[in-house]
């Protein structure tokens, strides 16, 4: 570090952060990208691990690796405890053993710390409905989910047997439309041959919605192709239903006339709220700034913090305010993140260039969301396609923005192998504590 | 089951079991394979998933897909607590909350459950210094060996840095070899340009055998080559010393002399002595065959146990007393397994035939064990081989017995791209438990 030169932190190795240390990389300043991860990951496919479609190692990619040819670019491993925003410098507290500075000034400072899921005030709802926003949660899922099959080959009890049987995804966005078209995969074609008692095609999937359609951010003609598509994999797509109750044994849905209905589940997927990091809120409380319910801060029309021409935050824990006045609230995607990133790394190389600098605007391409094996929904604008040819647009994407040319391949070959096989070959059930043979709680099953 | 067919009840889905079910599969028998996990482990890879060079999913497949097209291979997940001879029945307790029944009726019993690290009666080092023989461990020694290189990083005391930056690891076998390879090609190669403090190549990497040379079952030439090759990749094999002591801050080495010398490092990896299954113990019990001291159980030259012609032993938890009357131990290799296995398989088809059956014989194709890029040593017997045809003599072999032609194509990839590029893609420091940010105890570290 020469010290002489600006610095630059970036708070967040996802999308929005990854990109904005790409745009920087060759600027005459000092980056350095701060995550409690060695790794940055491909959240679009989480749910694919959680399923059993892909591992770990093929979704996900070390910072370090990324940025080994960009001398400017330094990773530090440590988790942000806050920021003070005079002093212009960011509070760090350790990750595990790994010692971390105890602060980092910076002269730049980029937030893209993301969001979490939200169990909307039922937090004694996570331990018994895992999501599936982190690798770990992912393997839980995906050790639930396995187990619950190898559970029904094992029990007698026929009750006891299609409770385990049953599966309740809760929130028909992409994300719960994908995990529920997998599990509908999984126990239609994949596990059909594997078990000798049970047939896997009695599985019961319930996608639960609040709302009156799923994919509620789609046109209504695809969310109804998406319904349609999941039935035919044995997904029963139920909307209208709010989820009031959640325990070892099921959920409680209410009807809009006030009805509640108990549905016998031992496996429930949480895909439904989100939250943006506590770090949205501690910038809007030292910043003045506004943050919504969901605690997304709301940033000026160039993402930076009100104030604070030094500080920008992207991705999907913000809200932008537009150069008109109003707000608006992006979708919590990739794209979004991206283009805020590499929005952020080009207005700050223009100041130092003594450039004028360009409001940020999104540039929606479209939205997807996969279902199964040829079976997918893609609205980009000018055109709608649903089935085959949406599958193989989602593809493409995917694997176009997949990190890494090696991964990238690695996937390819996955998914070809799944397609002609209707196999996958990540199904293992892994966290088994061996010494007390009990499912590890730390991997947050 | 009808219940008028032989029941074969098969004990492990190792390589012995594996094979043992394969070579039976068509015959008409209904057999049930007892696993307390729902994948066969390709063992000899576990290392490569310590050191990032593959992930889990490349190196297990489901138990239940391998046997999908055989209705008479029924697979039941469950921990073996004993057997019963008289009454010929397994006994049998429950993997995590997956039931199981409490016992296991048999007509012919197959056990290879195979064997675990012994850390010779110092258990307590098994916390400080983790082996890699299961899937969870491997991955407990990856984040502990990068999550070594990113203290190293963030401290600033250089004798603290220096003991982050030193691994030793325990046991000059093929295991011990390859693992200190792979940590040297990790140091001298793949993590150079991630890191902008510290220089990799400094780390210090031990290889301490107890016995005068590494990879004693392998002819001297090749382990004079070892020695050589690991000391090119920055691997100091330290020989003719014992371990008396490991801790978190190093370990204690004595000499033939009786002096001994302190070691400070921060990470230790145990791949010194094994000892058989507890299993291997209870039939040595209940048929008062005799068991060696590391827990091996003598069977017959037909590999059955002895007056239990119904029940056969095999892969490393057993020794085999000869036609002659001699006992032999073969080594705990792959091939040794395999052959074993699909011996049993072949004496169970035989016997219900009418047939006669043999004694065991292992074919020795030779020994192999590979240290780093382009580097290996392969004893053929016919031909000893070192450098880069053993390498690819070591790749064919692996890529060959590897389960899947999913998994095969895969790790082709991988390796195609770590010989090219010199990185390793799975560089993942996972199982932080992110409520604590503890590195999570579960997965052993």
């Amino acid at each position: 570090m020469t010290g002489s030169r600006p610095r630059i932190v970036v708070v967040g190795g996802g999308f929005a952060g990854l990109n904005a240390v790409k745009a920087l990389r060759k600027a005459d300043v000092d980056i350095t990208l701060v995550d409690r991860r060695n790794f940055h990951l491909f959240q679009p496919l989480t749910y694919q691990v959680a399923t059993g479609a892909l591992s770990p190692g093929e979704i996900a990619y070390p910072l370090r690796a990324m940025f080994k040819s960009s001398p400017n670019v330094r990773v530090l491993l440590g988790e942000v405890a806050g920021f003070d925003l005079d002093a212009r410098h960011v509070r760090l507290t350790p990750v595990g053993d790994i010692p971390a500075p105890a602060v980092l000034p910076y002269d730049v400072l980029v937030v893209a710390a993301g969001s979490a899921y939200s169990y909307f005030g039922h937090d004694e709802w996570s331990a018994v409905a895992p999501e599936v926003k982190s690798l770990e949660s992912a393997l839980a899922v995906r050790a639930r989910i396995l187990g619950a099959f190898e559970k029904a080959e094992a029990v007698d009890d026929p009750e006891l047997r299609q409770a385990e049987l049953t599966f309740v995804v809760v929130g028909g966005g992409p994300t719960g439309v994908e995990m529920a078209g997998q599990i509908g995969e999984l126990a239609r074609d994949t596990l059909r041959p594997d078990f000798r008692v049970i047939d896997s095609r009695n599985a019961r999937i319930l996608l639960v919605e609040a709302g009156d359609r799923l994919l509620g951010t789609f046109p209504k003609s695809l969310s109804l192709r998406a319904a349609t598509s999941l039935e035919s994999l044995g997904v029963t797509p139920t909307i209208n239903r709010t989820v009031v109750g959640i325990d070892r044994d099921g959920v409680d849905l209410r009807a809009p006339d006030g009805e509640t209905e108990r549905v016998s589940a031992h496996t429930v997927i949480w895909a439904a709220g989100v939250r943006a990091s506590g770090l949205a809120t501690a910038l809007a409380e030292s910043s003045g700034a506004e943050a919504d319910r969901a605690g997304r801060l709301t940033v000026g029309p160039d993402l930076t913090v009100l104030g604070h021409p030094e500080v920008f935050a992207a991705g999907d824990m913000v809200r932008v305010r537009q150069s008109g006045g109003e707000t608006i609230t992006l979708p919590g995607v990739a794209p979004v993140a991206i283009q805020q990133g590499r929005h952020i790394g080009k207005t700050i190389t223009a100041r130092l260039a003594g450039r004028d600098t360009r409001p940020f605007h999104y540039v929606d391409k479209g939205n997807l969301a996969t279902i199964g094996r040829a079976r997918a929904v893609a609205d980009l604008h000018v055109v709608r396609l649903s089935g085959f040819p949406a599958w193989i647009t989602w593809l493409v994407v995917h694997l176009y923005y997949l990190i890494g040319f090696q991964n990238r391949l690695l996937v390819l070959l996955r998914w070809l192998f799944s397609f002609v096989s209707r196999g996958r070959g990540a199904r293992l059930i892994t966290g088994v504590d061996e010494t007390s043979g009990e499912i590890s709680s730390t991997t947050r099953s």
